[in-house]
């Protein structure tokens, strides 16, 4: 792109998601390294965490150390990560209209605790209707990279989800898949093939959100 | 009480309900006291905490030094340390029969949460039945001191709750009221001037929990 990037209408709010290992930080980077470049106004945010509160959430969350953390307690601890960061962070920037990046959002609850820990989606989707005040992104991008190639990717020092079982990266993973297949979702859903180039996949990932 | 306490049959689970500074943590510990003298097997727990994870999640709902605490974030916080609670101490306990005594529980979350900080009754009550698989105290003693008593006792270090201003405990005071008088609940509550001496307050605990 030679001219100066304009953020298509209506896209202030994207987020990632896709397995832990499926390059969802290395694209945020790369889209915020582009955004700096173009002077495009964008806010690149995590969760849990990116709030004083939500990041003492996010340690508890990732401790190893825990004895054992019930699914229900997982469940409610990223619940209260999401609220804090709506009205902290995201709301005040959507009403700045800032591009709004979030690597992982609603989608990962629902697959990972609705759907792989069996909560249920639905009680789920209800307790992200409460926590976001029934706030989307715009577009969501999926980073396609199924759990058997990120097995064999694996390194150390892995928190408490990265050690996880390959079995609960397939409910992970199918659940994702499911989630965005969704009437009410598949507008929002991007699927891209993580296993691309990085170059490849941030072109891609531009190419959706500038004109 | 001369002859050995024996426990009333049903009555595994009692919660204390009833604003800061209407002298629960006084009873509990009485209570306490008399159930080692008595050699009663019993357990005493507090909200939000006891556990490793409710504890650390208790230091980030006490804490003042936050920025500010969504309402539905601390909700949700709440939330979790119950549900880990539950898993961790309560149903173990149950199974084997101790007498579980809780320092606040569910009720207070409907009174706080729900009515004083108005995120609606009934949903906290449906976060609730999914937090506690629907296990409620068997009894619950609502320690009843008016706001305006209580304020005028009150000290210094206060935590983010006990700094909350007169108008937020008459709320509460009025939600708990609600909460006690409602058919669902009735039964299992026990609404106990608090402004009674200590002793006086102990003896008509325990004659409704030992025979």
């Amino acid at each position: 792109m030679t001219a100066m990037a304009k953020r298509h209408k209506k896209i202030n709010f994207i987020s990632f998601e896709g397995l832990d290992g499926s390059g969802k930080t290395t694209q945020i980077n790369l889209l915020a390294k582009y955004c700096e470049c173009e002077k495009i106004n964008f806010l690149v945010i995590r969760e849990p965490g990116s709030s004083l509160i939500g990041e003492k959430i996010r340690i508890i969350l990732k401790d190893n150390g825990n004895n054992f953390m019930d699914a229900k307690a997982e469940l409610f601890l990223f619940m209260a990560a999401r609220a804090q960061l709506m009205r902290e962070k995201i709301i005040p920037a959507l009403q700045k209209e800032i591009l709004i990046v979030c690597d992982r959002f609603i989608d990962s609850s629902v697959a990972y605790q609705g759907i792989a820990r069996n909560l249920g989606e639905n009680f789920v989707k209800q307790m992200n209707d409460f926590a976001t005040d029934n706030i989307k992104p715009d577009l969501t991008f999926f980073l396609d990279v199924t759990p058997e190639i990120i097995f064999k990717r694996k390194n150390k020092n892995l928190d408490r989800f990265e050690t996880e079982g390959l079995d609960f990266y397939q409910k992970v993973y199918s659940g994702y898949k499911k989630i965005f297949c969704e009437e009410e979702n598949k507008n929002r859903a991007v699927f891209i093939d993580g296993n691309l180039k990085c170059d490849e996949i941030h072109e891609m990932i531009l190419n959706k959100l500038f004109a």
